[in-house]
């Protein structure tokens, strides 16, 4: 759905310019900045320079729209991080730390494409499936990375689901306030929450 | 605003039935459900039963009825919070661990109304400014309690101030996820999300 090429392992730290096709392009902007609800279909056909019936003829409704936009950028995330992870070699303090990296650093240069996230609420229960379950499959990526730790006795958590749930929310938060060109780089709010990460899993003797 | 009593020290633990006026409990269920800029003045004012401009006699316009939802949930929040601290007596992570804990059963017992605070982003930066002050408040009540522990030794924290935004970050979060109906007390989510904040600040010694 996206023109964003594959992440090569080598590459997980570089954020290209965004690349979306025209639609989803014009729906991220529009929807960042009305809303969901504040935005209709026509709306949208006159932000990309199509007609109505043009637009339905690539989206069944406007939820496919949203949910599109945000499953591509799950993937785009869980591309990242599993290329983050490979870059970590067989270390489990290395493998997580770049896991967390690469969400922040996703978080904040993508932080427009990251806050779309809580329009997710205002879509049905049955739209959400897909993306629900690619969500999913971040969280269990973390969630390996939490017990591949524990195993190798770095890390000492008492719930790991738990614990990669509240983390992934800690950093799925970092939309919400980061700005560009704010005081802080992507790299440094990365370094910050890589320590705080490291402490949520219990690996108390790196920190 | 709101027609909640202030919080006495014995009772931030209990969550009554939130009582509001009529538009604020009106706009609270439009907002969650179609978000802020998916409602109306016209929707809001057929929902209270009450004419357009009656309802522009109570409220300036619409960004000034979630401004006011928002802070007047913020107000409770802090309330909540202070009285929760107070009733740790003079033990840093007592009074830190209350802390949390009322922020959890907050997000949880108010998830509708915690949730309310990702439409903060459709809001003018003129409107948004109190409620930023206000937020601000809870944000430096944490603060406080991060440091106390750190200057008795028993908290261990690099960043206090970023330390403090992730945490309240990943509290936060819990609104987006967490329903009344589902397999977890709030009282459950907020013993595990303390024994997560402990980790955060660094408490090694509890946890």
């Amino acid at each position: 759905m996206t023109a964003q090429p594959e992440i090569k392992a080598a590459d997980w730290r570089v954020f290209e310019q965004l690349r979306y096709d025209p639609i989803l392009e014009h729906a991220l902007e529009a929807f960042s900045e009305n809303g969901f609800h504040g935005t209709t279909v026509r709306d949208l056909a006159r932000r990309v320079g199509v007609t109505v019936p043009a637009l339905y003829y690539h989206f069944e409704n406007k939820e496919a729209v949203l949910v599109t936009l945000l499953d591509a950028a799950v993937l785009d995330l869980i591309d990242r991080v599993l290329a983050a992870v490979a870059d970590g070699g067989a270390d489990p303090v290395a493998r997580f730390s770049n896991a967390v990296e690469a969400i922040v650093l996703n978080m904040t240069f993508r932080a427009m494409r990251s806050g779309l996230d809580s329009e997710l609420r205002h879509v049905s229960f049955e739209n959400r499936r897909t993306y629900a379950a690619t969500r999913k499959r971040l969280e269990l990526i973390m969630l390996d990375l939490v017990r591949e730790g524990a195993e190798a006795g770095v890390f000492d958590v008492d719930d790991a689901e738990e614990t990669v749930r509240a983390m992934l929310g800690m950093l799925q938060s970092i939309a919400r306030w980061y700005q560009l060109d704010g005081p802080l780089t992507p790299a440094q709010v990365a370094d910050r929450y890589i320590v705080i990460a490291l402490r949520i899993v219990g690996n108390h003797a790196t920190t």
